[in-house]
């Protein structure tokens, strides 16, 4: 493996986020995620991330640490109007410049301000000193503004925490500013990274590492990765750092992922399974209802998160108990004395009721057992049955055994009803 | 405020997350969360937290800056078979230790290896690698043993980044020998450090703040703090770092926040608004059923995700379309022509279907316009109405008109009508 020498921080960067929220276990930071995306498109490597609280001192350590070895360092929060905000004054301490009220950043908040009505306060004026020497980056939907400095050869870029204005800042400031610097610098471009994601669904991760197995030829300068989780395995192809990969390489080691993981290949990039279904439903101009027993509402949810999905989802119901079930969908009460209501039988039942009843085009529905009560020797917490009813002869069901807590059996049944959805509207569409 | 000098390590720990997804936008660091909480109850404060990528330089890199400013450092990730994990290598290099396989950590994994059905491959025999002088922590749920050793002063740990094998390791290995540590050494042992949290909705930020203005009387080293999301106002009461506050004086705050907040306060500690309305509706024998509109599900699903709620939620219609409110609800097709889907009318008429036709004590209901299309000048994207009906002349409706995009404006939704179930359940409790 090429090894870099730890001096070399041409094209590195490092972000820090700083709020006490951030280190005490109310929220995690998110923001960086974006600005990692951001900088990569550039050919700028996020290398080292760093969270740290409202403390002036703390500030400075860090920042102290990140220009030793990065060339790009990106800060987001502690620039509000409160006490405890304390970025500012950290950076000039750090880079040994004087604070001073700079009018750019006073007219940009005021203009603001007054769109909405008001006058800055004390703490607002506050947001408008920066450190001599300072570029001012305008917040275009909030009222602190940011800024950029050079220090010791690396660039420090203040920006708030507030993740809206955060993404704005960066698309319309920091990343053209960056780019334009890059541009203008007698070294070589950077190249940009490249990263393809994969998403699976069905398949444990291990099998699927096994059939990756060998696809990247020995000398390809691309990371394989294999993640897991609920929701299934994401798998990413990433260039490494700065090293050139022509694009035909890529388009054929997507071309393999493809071909090696054929039906169980749900998605790729930032799509999602609800918003495969929801392309694949509007594109056959067809219509769905969901029966969810276990899942409780999460596929509906999950369905309708998706912008347009009124188009071709026309209803759901929640059936928690044995009698909604035979209410809202017409499954006989004899059918869950004989079978149980978490049974093959009752969830073929459940998706031809809701189909029938709904007049769409298909209908899907889930019974288990979410636990962690209710489980017993032969319906152990965990199974859970899938039904999908599309008219007369053209009705399936699945039986699953989930792993995991409540929460993530649910997610994972709602996941498999959703793929089952998936695959019967792919072979719709081909026949 | 206090200021501490940097070389104060006492009690400091520091967080490095290890692994190349953690930079890469894939997943964030959710495990830091649960170290600083389980570290903090020992009077340890994570005031540091470091991502790093499975890069053997960038890991020595962090490691030699952490222990500068920390007295424990836990490094989590990068404990895996695969050659890309090199948290062992960057150790054994940064700290000048040899590795070598240690009889306890490989008899411990051929053990519960063994208990698979399979044997250590290669990749699991390097898990046994533990640098020279370290103590092997083992791992109660997985493969691969953590390990622990002293280096300039500062404990560090390294356990596996799978968060139920870290979790699992922190509370039967990391925690008690830590608190051993500190009982035996001879300094003070330090506070730990205490903190209160508080849940509200439907109060915007900047009113909680005003409600709140002079809670803490000057000198009480207590920060309270706010954080606003979809979910309501997150109120927080915490100890500075190793400052004594009795227990009066807390309770008193506690009471003070209680009694300035009153009802919109919604929940505390870790309590969700789904299991306070839940605790509700089991101690009170009341039964509910849903019906949701925008929300799609959602409501149902928060329900649902709480253990034992089949005891008290009957059911949910999904009514996306409107025909499906008219069939599942019975509401009328002209109440909907004349006043629309999203108004006051038709949720009041589709709470009250909902509770007829489920038989259930309450039924709540949710129609409005999720965006982002959808919207009229008078009817907007963001306008909902919340309806619950009791029965007879029990029953009431609600305007919101919120901001977002569909994702914020279905859980703004979702809180609006569980708050007010929990509104509707209090006053019933107190007659």
């Amino acid at each position: 493996m090429p090894r870099r020498s730890p001096s070399d921080r041409s094209f590195v960067a490092e972000t820090i986020a700083i709020g006490s929220e951030l280190l005490i276990g109310v929220r995690s930071d998110s923001n960086s995620l974006f600005i990692t995306d951001a900088l990569g498109r550039l050919g700028i490597e996020v290398r080292f991330k760093s969270i740290v609280g409202d403390d002036q001192l703390d500030i400075v350590t860090m920042l102290k640490t990140a220009v030793r070895r990065a060339k790009v360092v990106v800060m987001t929060g502690g620039l509000g109007p409160t006490v405890d905000d304390c970025t500012r004054e950290a950076i000039a301490a750090a880079t040994g410049r004087r604070l001073s009220r700079r009018k750019e950043a006073l007219d940009s908040m005021t203009a603001r301000l007054t769109q909405w009505g008001r006058t800055p306060n004390e703490g607002q004026l506050r947001q408008a000193m920066i450190p001599s020497g300072a570029t001012v980056l305008p917040n275009p939907v909030g009222s602190a503004p940011g800024f950029s400095l050079l220090w010791k050869g690396a660039t420090l870029i203040s920006i708030p925490g507030v993740p809206r204005e955060m993404e704005a800042m960066m698309q319309e400031s920091v990343i053209p500013r960056l780019a334009a610097q890059l541009e203008q610098s007698n070294i070589a471009r950077p190249k940009p990274m490249t990263r393809l994601v994969f998403h699976a669904w069905g398949l444990p991760e291990a099998d699927i590492d096994a059939k990756l197995h060998g696809l990247i030829p020995k000398g390809v300068p691309i990371d394989l990765g294999l993640l897991a989780s609920p929701m299934g395995v994401l798998v990413s192809l990433t260039t490494k750092t700065h090293r050139s990969v022509g694009e035909a390489v890529l388009k054929s080691l997507a071309e393999g992922v493809r071909a090696r993981l054929r039906e169980w290949l749900f998605a790729e990039g930032c799509d999602t399974m609800e918003e495969v279904v929801g392309r694949l439903l509007m594109k056959q101009g067809l219509t769905v209802a969901v029966a969810e027993s276990c899942t409780g509402g999460l596929i509906g949810h999950r369905l309708t998160q998706v912008p347009g999905s009124s188009a071709y989802v026309d209803r759901g119901a929640i059936c928690y108990s044995n009698r909604a079930k035979t209410d809202m969908l017409g499954v006989p009460a004899e059918l869950m004395a004989n079978h149980g209501a978490v049974s093959e039988e009752v969830a073929a039942a459940m998706a031809r009721g809701i189909r029938e009843r709904a007049g769409v085009s298909v209908g899907l529905s889930v019974t288990g057992i979410a636990g962690p009560g209710g489980g017993t020797e032969t319906k152990p917490v965990g199974l859970v049955y899938v039904g999908l009813d599309g008219g007369g002869d053209d009705a399936m069901t699945k039986e699953f055994r989930f792993h995991g807590d409540r929460s993530m059996i649910k997610q994972r049944s709602s996941q498999a009803a959703l793929d089952l959805l998936r695959r019967w509207l792919i072979g719709k569409g081909s026949t």
